[in-house]
């Protein structure tokens, strides 16, 4: 099934920097066919983990939060950059490979407690997921799932969260 | 129907500047009811639409366009902010109060003719819409409809989309 999914994903070499093999969701989100595939395979992988609440950092990890929120009957939480969020936020400071970057939460965004689905569409090193796990357990959420719809295996991020349970639907 | 929903938006006076009231639509998204019967209601408005492709805006954008994309059936193409979209694109410069804003959707996004539904959470002053339908329109893109969650009626942004069928589910 997760075949035909990776044949609507395209490689474009060199991108966002030389020697990054970019992949690019955006013409499986085209073909709604290959989305509604996507976002069925995810709720499918996920279907006996109970979730209060999913949290996905922006952009792209908001457009499938959208669709399994939905489809999940969860509410959705994003986590977004500095000064976006127009409440009381959380922030988690991480290091990047120069330089550093960081991601907020509101601080009502979910109850304590609630268990919470961390999403997103790509799993490479996981420095963002483990911000976003971070935030989470900020809040005092219960990380009851961490999904990808790719991940990238030779990068080792499942290595930096494999105290939870992790879910990709399609790995390279 | 709408009236609950109204009450689970959280008004922010001064944000992101003096003088301003933001709609706050996280509230809404972190309540499961709330959110399922904001996208339920949007695909009821919308149920007489023929739509091929979704195109929204990051980053809320892409929050209901995923939702929509998958209860719709239609693909979804992502517009975002330059640099972020990994092949040939097109980009559409606007005008800001001060300075200017530019948004670049990819060159393959759809194929001409596609009848499309642009939606974005919130409908203000119109800029970002208008960038929103010349991307489509460089694409040449059938506009079958502009959709929002919310309108803010007194900052008159319907009279600059007033050729196409807009639908917004909250007014204010």
């Amino acid at each position: 099934m997760t075949m035909s999914l990776e044949k609507c994903i395209r490689d474009i070499p060199d991108f966002p920097k030389p020697g990054i093999l970019f992949r690019d969701i955006t013409t499986l989100l085209n073909d709604k066919d290959a989305f509604r595939e996507a976002v069925d395979s995810l709720c499918a992988m996920l279907k006996d983990v109970q979730i209060d609440c999913i949290v996905a950092a922006e952009s792209r990890g908001f457009i499938f939060a959208g669709a399994l929120a939905y489809q999940l009957r969860c509410g959705f939480a994003p986590i977004r950059k500095p000064g976006k969020l127009p409440y009381k936020t959380y922030r988690h400071t991480y290091e990047l490979e120069y330089g550093e970057d960081a991601l907020e939460i509101h601080q009502d965004a979910f109850p304590a407690g609630s268990k919470i689905l961390v999403l997103d569409d790509l799993l490479a090193t996981g420095g963002t997921t483990g911000a976003m796990i971070s935030l989470v357990r900020k809040l005092k959420g219960e990380i009851a799932a961490v999904a990808f719809l790719i991940e990238l295996t030779a990068l080792n991020g499942r290595k930096k969260i494999e105290e939870y349970p992790v879910y990709s639907l399609i790995k390279y």
